[in-house]
C-alpha cells in the first residue's frame, strides 16, 4: 500500500484533491488564497490549477477583489458539470436521487414500499432506474449507495437487519459494483449521512461530527480527525446495538437492551398501534404513522406528546453515549424521528444536560439536520462525491503534464 | 495548518518518519525492501537514509542476504541510542520508567501511594525524579505522561476523576510542558496504552485495536484507520462513563449505570472489604487487595472465584459495547483487573460470545496485554516515542541537505 503523498505522482493527485476539496468547501477562491491555505508554492498552484482547468474540473470566474486590493482571478469547482446518483436503502423505504457535486438534488424517485417478499423485485427496479438515468445523462460520474448497518464492507452484506431480516441475503457488491458504466460505492447509511453533513453543510465541522440516524433503524456515522471511524470491517459506530440496559429486552442481534429497540421509528409505530393513537395506523408505513403522531403532538395532544417525549428520552440517552464514547464537536440528528423537531430536541437536550460528561456536553452542539434532502439520501450522493473529490483523475482521466 | 506531504519540506520529513517507523516495526531492512514497501524511488531512499545515518538515527548493520540472492546492506533504527521517560499517573499509583525507543524499560521507580492530600507533594516528587534522570542521562529526548481520562487535551486537566476528585485541580500542561530541557507530551492513560500496544507489540494490528484499561479507572484507547480516535477535545472513547444500565446507580460524572462503577479495581476492592474476603483489606492499596483476591480465586476459593467472575461479566459487557461501537480487530485487556488472567478472560469471552454482533465478534481477538511492562506505563513512553518517530528532526535537528 502506498500512502498518499509518498511519491511525486500520488503527491500531485493529493494536491489536486486538496485544491478541489477547498473549492468545494469555500466556493470561489483566488490562487493566492489556495496557496496560503494549503501551504503550496505559487508555482505549484499555477501548474495544478492549469491541469484542473484543462481537465474541466475547475473554471475561472473572472476578476475578484483579492487581499491587499490586488485583483486576482477567481477559481471555482464545476460542481454542476458532474452528477452522481444516490440510492438510499432503508428497511421499507427506497429512494433514489440525482445530485450535483455540491449536494443539490435535481430529481428524486421514491420506490414502492418494500416488504420482505419484494426485495429481489426492488433491487431489479433500482437497477432499471439507474440504467435509465445513465442512458439519458452523460454527466453522471458515479453512484453512491447507502444501506442499513452493520454493513460488512468487504463482504458486501448487512450483518443484522432488525425488523426485516431478508435484507441480510443481499450482496450489495455483487448487485451493484461493476454493474454500470460508472463505478458504484456502498456505505452504511448513517456513515453516508455523516459524509453528507461534512461535505454539503458548510456550517458543520468537517474534522469532528456525528450523524445520528434515528429512522427505521438507529445508527451513527462518526467523523473524527477528519475521517470516518470505520472499524476493522467497516462496521464501527453501531450505536443502535449498543446496550443501554443490560437487564433490557433481547434484541435480534444477540445483545440485550439495544438502543434501537427503544427509539426507532419501527418501535414508535408499534407503540402507536398498541396505544391505538391513530386510526388505521396498522396499515400505514412507519414514516406516515410517525408523521401523523408528530402532527398530533404539535397540535397539543397530551398522549401523543407524552409518547414522543418518551422516545426522545431514549434518543437522548443515545446522545449521552455518543458524547462520552466519541466526543464529537457536533451531533446532527436525522431521519424519521428527527421530524418531531423541537419537541424531540428539547427532551434530548434535557437528558444530555443531566447525564453527559459536563466538559464534553458543553462543547457539543446538538442539532437537527437542516440539509434540504434527507441526510442519508444526500449521504449516498456524498459517498460518490467524496470519491470524486479524493481521486479526480480516476473519474476524468490523467491531466496532460 | 499544513497537511503532511503538501510541500517538499514536509514531504521529506514525512518520508523520513515513514522510513524510521518501518524500521521500528520490521527491524533490520534493506534499502530495496524500504523502497518496495513505501513506494519510494531508489534515489529518494538513498538520499533520505544517508540523512538519517548522518543524523545518527539510523545505522548500517553490514551485509544481509537480500531478495534474489543479491547481497545488500541492512539498515536499523538506533533504538537504544535515544531514551524517553514515561510517567503513569493513576489515582493512587504513580510510576516512572526510562525506556528506549523500542519500548524496553531500563529502570523503574514506584512512588509512594498517593492520597487526596498528597497530590502537590507527589507532583513535586515526580519533577525532582525527572530532573535527576535528565541530569545524569544525555540520551533522553522526551517525556511522555499518561493520566486518567476524560483528559481535556487543550486545557491540560482531567474533567472527572471518580474516587479521587483532587486530581481535577491539577493542570498537567502547566506542571510539565516546558518544565524540562526536553519536551513533555501528555495523553489519556488508555489511549497511551493503545499506542504502546501498537508501537511495542509486533503482534498487534497497528490499523485497528482497542486497549481496554480496567484498573483504578476504566478507560479505552482506540486506534482506527491507524490513528487514535481523539474526539473534539481529545476526550473520546470514555468507555468507563458509557452507561450499561439506564436504571443503574448514579456516577460522580453525572451519568447513571456507568461501566466504571461495576468493574474497576476500586469497586472490587470495596466488594472485597464488604464481603470480608481478605484480612486487613481495608488498609491495602487497590492493587494489593485485588492481587490477593485473584490469588485466592486461582487457589480454588469459590467465593473469590464467584466475585472475580461477577466483575468479569461486567468487563465482558464493556467488550460487547466496544465491539459494537468501534469494531476493532483486537481488544487488549490491561491494568489491575487483567491480572486475574484466564479466570477473567474466560468469563469475558462467554459474555461476548452471547451478546456481541456475531459477524464482528468472530473477527475480534480478545487478549490480555503481554507487554513486559504495564501497558499504561509503556504507553507513557510510547506517547513520547511516537512523537520522535513522527517528527525526528524536531528531536535531533535538521539534516544537512
Amino acid at each position: 500500500m502506498i500512502a498518499p503523498g509518498s511519491t511525486h505522482a500520488s503527491m500531485a493527485e493529493l494536491n489536486r484533491s486538496r485544491i478541489i476539496q477547498l473549492l468545494h468547501r469555500d466556493g470561489i477562491c483566488s490562487r493566492a488564497h489556495i496557496a496560503r491555505v494549503l501551504g503550496l508554492t505559487p508555482a505549484a498552484i499555477t501548474k495544478i490549477t492549469a491541469q484542473l482547468i484543462d481537465m474541466g474540473v475547475v473554471s475561472e470566474t473572472g476578476n475578484l477583489d483579492g487581499i491587499k486590493k490586488r485583483r486576482s482571478i477567481g477559481l471555482q469547482l464545476n460542481e454542476s458539470k458532474y452528477r452522481v446518483i444516490g440510492v438510499k436503502f432503508a428497511r421499507t423505504l427506497v429512494r433514489l436521487g440525482v445530485f450535483d457535486l455540491g449536494g443539490n438534488m435535481e430529481s428524486e424517485q421514491l420506490l414502492p414500499p418494500v416488504s420482505g417478499g419484494r426485495i429481489r423485485e426492488t433491487l431489479d427496479d433500482v437497477k432499471r432506474r439507474i440504467d435509465d438515468i445513465l442512458a439519458s445523462d452523460d454527466s453522471i460520474v458515479a453512484i453512491g449507495i447507502a444501506v442499513p448497518g452493520p454493513y460488512l464492507r468487504d463482504e458486501g452484506r448487512i450483518a443484522v437487519v432488525t425488523s426485516m431480516i431478508e435484507w441480510k441475503d443481499v450482496n450489495f457488491i455483487d448487485e451493484f459494483v461493476g454493474a454500470f458504466r460508472v463505478p458504484a460505492f456502498i456505505e452504511q447509511d448513517a456513515r453516508a449521512g455523516a459524509l453528507a453533513q461534512s461535505l454539503f453543510d458548510s456550517d458543520s465541522d468537517p474534522r469532528s461530527l456525528g450523524y445520528y440516524l434515528v429512522g427505521e433503524g438507529v445508527g451513527l456515522g462518526l467523523i473524527d480527525n477528519g475521517e470516518l471511524v470505520n472499524g476493522n470491517l467497516g462496521a464501527a459506530t453501531e450505536i443502535g446495538h449498543v446496550s443501554i440496559d443490560i437487564h433490557g429486552k433481547p434484541c435480534e442481534c444477540g445483545n440485550v437492551g439495544c438502543l434501537e429497540n427503544y427509539c426507532s421509528a419501527v418501535a414508535l409505530h408499534q407503540a402507536i398501534v398498541t396505544g391505538d393513537l391513530i386510526d388505521d395506523a396498522q396499515s400505514m408505513t412507519h414514516i406516515d404513522a410517525c408523521a401523523a403522531l408528530f402532527e398530533l403532538a404539535r397540535g397539543g395532544d397530551e398522549t401523543a406528546l407524552g409518547l414522543v417525549r418518551d422516545f426522545a428520552r431514549y434518543i437522548g440517552y443515545g446522545c449521552v453515549t455518543i458524547i462520552n464514547a466519541y466526543n464529537p464537536a457536533q451531533i446532527v440528528l436525522g431521519d424519521i424521528m428527527a421530524q418531531a423537531g423541537s419537541i424531540l430536541l428539547d427532551e434530548v437536550q434535557t437528558v444530555v444536560e443531566r447525564h453527559a460528561l459536563p466538559a464534553l456536553r458543553d462543547t457539543t452542539a446538538i442539532t437537527i439536520s437542516d440539509l434540504p434532502v434527507d441526510a442519508t439520501l444526500s449521504g449516498a450522493a456524498a459517498v460518490a462525491a467524496a470519491q470524486f473529490l479524493e481521486h479526480p483523475t480516476e473519474f476524468v482521466g490523467q491531466p496532460n503534464d
